[in-house]
């Protein structure tokens, strides 16, 4: 099979095993091995003489960027009305665009610009939302395989506080259906997998998180949802689940939020004191969504307190929230707006780095695939090459550099080539 | 003369008189009569048969754009180094890099790929910082004007604070560099023009500044500078005059700000309630650079707080505390830096919209050039023609739908034709 072949690109390697520093290996090789990482070298060590050589010139190869939260079905709306708060503006825009994928032919069209665009993306791992329509998100499942990106992709789950259009019968049939998807999906993909994905607490009862929860444990699914992004959205949570001493705790009474349960939570911008305690007693993974949260208003969450205690924190594009499709994007967006935060906000959390922002988008997050996101021994060789020819500087900049002019300028036409697991997709 | 002529773009035709709303003439002509703008039609009025069309299509045409504020030498170092907040970021990296203008060769190497983004860009009009160096200033300027962007440009006047390499050597040495650049410049070109330049109160003995109020009397020439962006820059401001009530009267004091002479602020973040008075009474305009204020974690400017007021704002990229030339950045960056300003700092100013923001980067800044930024009949023609066909949409969009998704997505991939005062440049 063509990602277990072992062979080597030369370039200047850049990746940042932690959120310190961004490490970089000038004009060296990057080793894959059976679809895995075995290292960066200046020279070739004597066991790998001989292998395949991808000569990547003055370009630079990083980590395949990773992507922790996205609505598919979002994008054919993405930049469009961002002039409402977040339940408004789903009310408005977003539950009357999902509608529409009750019809696969509609479905067909926008899912396709969808994996189009994601195909020639630096992202190389996706954990994505798609609508409550089982056959619509079947369909998305065949077209992100086809990109060769790794994602997790979900059938929604929604049986309350939803428009007629955009809300399943029941409980009982949310479930079936979502038992039916799975047993449909699971195991059938190379680069694609099912995630269980209850949209948010709002939008399910109990009982259909009750069997969710099941469902979980029968199939060891990793889940998905939202937590804690805007301050009517968490007032709603308290008055539909008043047990509950924080938003997460209305997940975690159903085992829908980590431990034995691998979970992204998108947001967390006004998670409480004990919300978070206990995001990391169960390790969930927080999904930053820099952008979304300025769009709808919803604050910018306190990513530097996350990083100083040791959780797991990876960025997010949220689209349609987020209106770029662009992890780089979603990296710079993370550095401003944890500028404004600290100037506006609270001084006593100092602004994110740009290390540190390129450390989430790629092995912050990637952490939730396995070994994904790094260059050291052992991960799964994601890789990106880039070209940044596009952007002519006066004077010969440093790799390092260069990245970081990338992060801020990349304007989508960087991306020279794309290995996932070993694999080359574009 | 070619921007002499008469002749109609056919179109969708968008612009914004005022900035409650985006106007919208769909499939219309808007008719350029001896360079300025004779309206838009439906159908060509009686007197305009037989002009010559262009026809433009589906695609959208719209005023060009106007960038109030932006420091050419800065482009070389754009997306790089902003992990410091003003001060420290000038002394660690601004004036090191400006400082090589000091050689010519640099300047052109480093004038030329700023002049060649520019001129593909939808920017029309700018007024430009250069360095305190003549002879790069006018190469500068020579550059610019083969772009067809009309343009100020300021040589930059500094003689204290500031490292030697990027000082001159006095007022009085100073202020006769200027004055040989102006009579070198003034009249000299077709697009590009002088415009005065003290680069901000700390880099300005009150000598100086006397002299430049005196040349501004004499010349009639604008004026460009910097107010009130960052805490300890003001706080320095106080220091170093003490004997004025802001510090915008620093500048006014010496006939710098407004009034007889047209004037450009740049920031204007944490205006005091003198000063914003001061400012309106004086019709001074206010570049207003989000992306610059929040890179450099300044803060936000009460934009929506100018506008109530009827105060002249425009919008300003500020290359390189901003990392992108694109007007329609800094239009999607205002909108998104005054929703968190309005989360996360005062609730009583409303976000801006996305009309308001567009009408700030056409006609709000356009004003300062004169009847400059809009379709009304009698403004200069400067239109820009976009191509959105890169962002495909499942379903049909109206053309105010697809300027709103052009100003958050655009890649630089969207113009297809710019004028200005009716000149074809691209």
């Amino acid at each position: 099979m063509l990602e277990k072949t072992t062979f080597a690109l030369r370039g200047h390697i850049l990746h940042t095993p932690t959120p310190r520093a961004i490490v970089c290996m000038p004009e060296s090789y990057l080793v894959c091995e059976e679809g895995k990482t075995a290292g960066v070298f200046t020279e070739l060590p004597e066991r790998f003489k001989g292998i395949p050589v991808e000569d990547c010139g003055d370009r630079l190869v990083i980590p395949g960027l990773v992507d922790l939260h996205l609505h598919a079905p979002q994008y054919s709306f993405r930049a469009l009305g961002m002039d409402l708060e977040l339940l408004d503006w789903l009310n408005t825009h977003t539950f009357p665009e999902e509608a529409k994928y009750a019809d696969p032919a509609y479905a067909g069209r926008a899912y396709r610009i969808f994996a189009d665009d994601l195909a020639v993306s630096p992202t190389t791992r996706a954990a994505v939302f798609g609508t409550i329509h089982r056959p619509a998100t079947e369909l998305l499942m065949d077209l992100i395989e086809e990109t060769g990106v790794r994602a997790l992709v979900g059938k929604v789950n929604m049986d309350r506080n939803s428009p007629d259009i955009l809300r399943e019968e029941s409980a009982a049939a949310s479930l079936e259906d979502t038992a039916r998807w799975i047993s449909e999906t699971k195991g059938k993909y190379r680069n694609v997998a099912p995630i269980l994905t209850p949209r948010f607490t709002p939008s399910c009862t109990d009982e259909l998180m009750e069997g969710l929860g099941k469902l979980q444990r029968e199939t060891g699914l990793p889940v998905q949802s939202h937590l804690s992004e805007n301050f009517s959205e968490i007032a709603w949570v308290k008055e539909l689940c008043p047990w509950s001493g924080c938003y997460g705790g209305a997940y975690d009474r159903f085992g829908l939020f980590g431990g034995d349960a691998p979970t992204i939570m998108a947001h967390c911008v006004h998670s409480t004191g004990e919300e978070i305690d206990l995001m990391q007693a169960r390790g969930v993974f927080i999904a930053h969504c820099a952008q979304s949260n300025t769009n709808l208003a919803s604050g910018v969450a306190p990513v530097r307190a996350y990083l100083d205690r040791g959780m797991k924190v990876g960025l997010g594009t949220d689209i349609a929230g987020g209106f770029s499709l662009s992890v780089f994007r979603a990296m710079a967006d993370a550095v401003q707006a944890s500028k404004l935060r600290w100037r506006l906000l609270d001084d006593s959390l100092r602004p994110l780095t740009v290390p540190e922002a390129f450390y989430l988008g790629t092995k912050g997050g990637g952490e939730f695939f396995g070994k994904v996101g790094s260059f050291e021994e052992g991960y799964e060789f994601d890789a990106v090459v880039l070209d940044d020819s596009g952007f002519p500087h006066p004077q010969a900049l440093t790799p390092v550099e260069r990245l970081e002019r990338i992060l801020y300028l990349d304007d989508g036409r960087c991306v020279r080539g794309k290995y996932v697991a070993g694999a080359r997709v574009r």
